[in-house]
């Protein structure tokens, strides 16, 4: 049993969504897959658009879509009842539904049942595959990057999809590694992390980026942070099972205070680096740490590359800001592929 | 927390097996609730005794017995196809099943079917409660102390158990709080952490040492090590959601490579400690390492009393082995309490 893999090309279903937040994942799909998105479709008071075409579910299946993705959480992650119409047009039209929401397709009587009549699939990317073995420590062939943040939310998806995309661009063969719901929706495969038994996360780790050619590069998309007081343990199972090669932290200029958990600070980068060096030494002894990866959206340009220039210069390492892209990214690229 | 009310007494079940640390359900029950274990079954290629009589299900149900537990926990916790025909047995002669293993009795539609024409109930007990919340990381009031490992099984959760025998002995308010099968069935409660899906585990450990007396002990039963190759995560989940005041740290002499990862070293001591208090201290600030548990059942008591003072001189730390007591446990005890 290997990790989930999607049936694709895509259909980005909006629902009715007004508000552009709530559309990250048809976003995200968009920006960093636009060859699995043929287009988008949304239901009466819908005003979000990803700028692609508009297609009904029957006509997105004739010009080759097989799934549509609901591309949108809204606040709580729940179903509306005004979307279910849609979703069972889009079944109807022999499309598989795939949804990454915290309520499940499966748990839609109607969903389930027309779904079997039209033998479609209802895919929950939040549900991890099964059997995941436990974990064995073993060296694997191939080439590993895992992203590690100081923090959730600050970019260590958007990091190793730059970087994936920057090996390909230099010729290297490399696949991205989704370890969250959204990073499964545009790799189109991947593990759910935090939805995995706790005993069994670093064989998921394993699982998640198997034996492969020496020169091959996995990706790897990190999660939470090993200082974080709730999912520290997700991080450090990731970390022990990814055996990577190489470490790129990951960290957000001006973040002071853990997001959601204010009584603690974000820690250092320099022991961040050092604490996953060590603690990643135990499955990958020659593990190195190419550079940091920061994300500077809310600093102007040249703010931006001050800060960048200055940790650069603290820390001795390549920083960058992937979405930024320039010398300092080409330069965290050269380290990682040293 | 939901209380257990399991049948009793037990018939132990012990497989197959020939690895005496996978059998530590088996010895638990044998040493820490000898009034509820008439004996011990087994099934062809099993070399592993607890030293309890060998008594048939039909047996073991005449001289009283109400369930047979499985007593064993290999890596992974499957049920071999080897073992159903003996649980099948059990289910026939009346008694009850009880299992420990992340494979779910339940799952067998075989045992379901025998136990449910013979009106027998099969309980799992590694089902977690839920719903479990996120972590918050916030203090709470209370004392709690945290057995910490070098390695699985090798007495973290014997430690925990002598150590709430010896602040009973002291006129102590302490509770042991299980986090594994075989906790949970000498205790009659508690979570089994390494069943929880990974994002909740540090909240799992917040809920099961809640806020309490600020004279009370929780003794908390450790799982896994900091260092293991498969289970770090659920490691650091638990110290992180017990922000324990104390940790006394478990080894065993002689140990040299982890049990089932023979390519991994056991980490030294020191190490261990340093990178438990450093990790620890990021959700209790004031950790303190009082001591180190040594399982020198291998050894005899002359050497076993040399090995404990001399590692007790070269760590600066009181070291004991609780299940041979003496002076220097009563010190061990005394630097938890201190």
């Amino acid at each position: 049993m290997s990790e989930l893999t999607l049936p694709q090309p895509y259909l980005l279903f909006l629902g009715d969504t007004t508000e552009p937040g709530y559309a990250k994942t048809a976003f995200g799909l968009r920006d960093w897959a636009p060859e699995r998105c043929l287009g988008e479709f949304s239901v009466a008071g819908a005003t979000v658009t990803t700028g692609l075409p508009f297609l009904t579910p029957a006509q997105a299946h004739a010009a080759g879509a097989r799934a549509m993705v609901i591309g949108v959480a809204n606040a709580g992650g729940f179903i509306p009842p005004s979307w279910v119409e849609a979703l069972v047009e889009a079944l109807r039209a022999g499309l598989d539904l795939v949804g990454g929401m915290h309520a499940r397709l499966r748990d839609f009587p109607v969903l389930r049942d027309v779904a079997a009549e039209h033998g479609r699939r209802l895919i929950d990317v939040r549900v991890p595959p099964s059997p995941i073995p436990v974990g064995t420590g073993k060296p694997r062939t191939g080439k590993r990057l895992l992203t590690i943040g100081t923090d959730c939310a600050l970019g260590k998806k958007y990091t190793a999809l730059a970087l994936t995309r920057a090996f390909h661009a230099r010729g290297v063969d490399a696949t991205f590694r989704a370890t969250g719901q959204t990073g499964i929706l545009i790799a189109g495969g991947g593990i759910p992390m935090d939805a995995v038994v706790a005993d069994f996360a670093a064989g998921a780790a394993e699982m998640l980026s198997p034996d492969a050619a020496p020169s091959h590069w996995d990706v790897i998309e990190g999660q939470g942070s090993l200082h974080h007081p709730a999912y520290a343990g997700v991080s450090l199972g990731l970390l022990h099972g990814s055996q990577p090669d190489v470490l790129v932290v990951c960290h957000e200029p001006g973040r002071e205070r853990v997001l959601g958990h204010p009584d603690y600070p974000v820690p250092g980068l320099r022991d961040t680096i050092e604490l996953a060096l060590r603690l990643g030494s135990r499955t990958s002894p020659r593990i190195r740490c190419a550079g940091v990866s920061l994300n500077t959206g809310k600093l102007d340009p040249q703010e931006a590359q001050r800060v960048i220039d200055a940790e650069s210069e603290r820390l001795g390492l390549p920083v960058a800001d992937p979405m930024r892209g320039g010398d300092s990214f080409a330069r965290l690229v050269a380290s990682c592929l040293a």
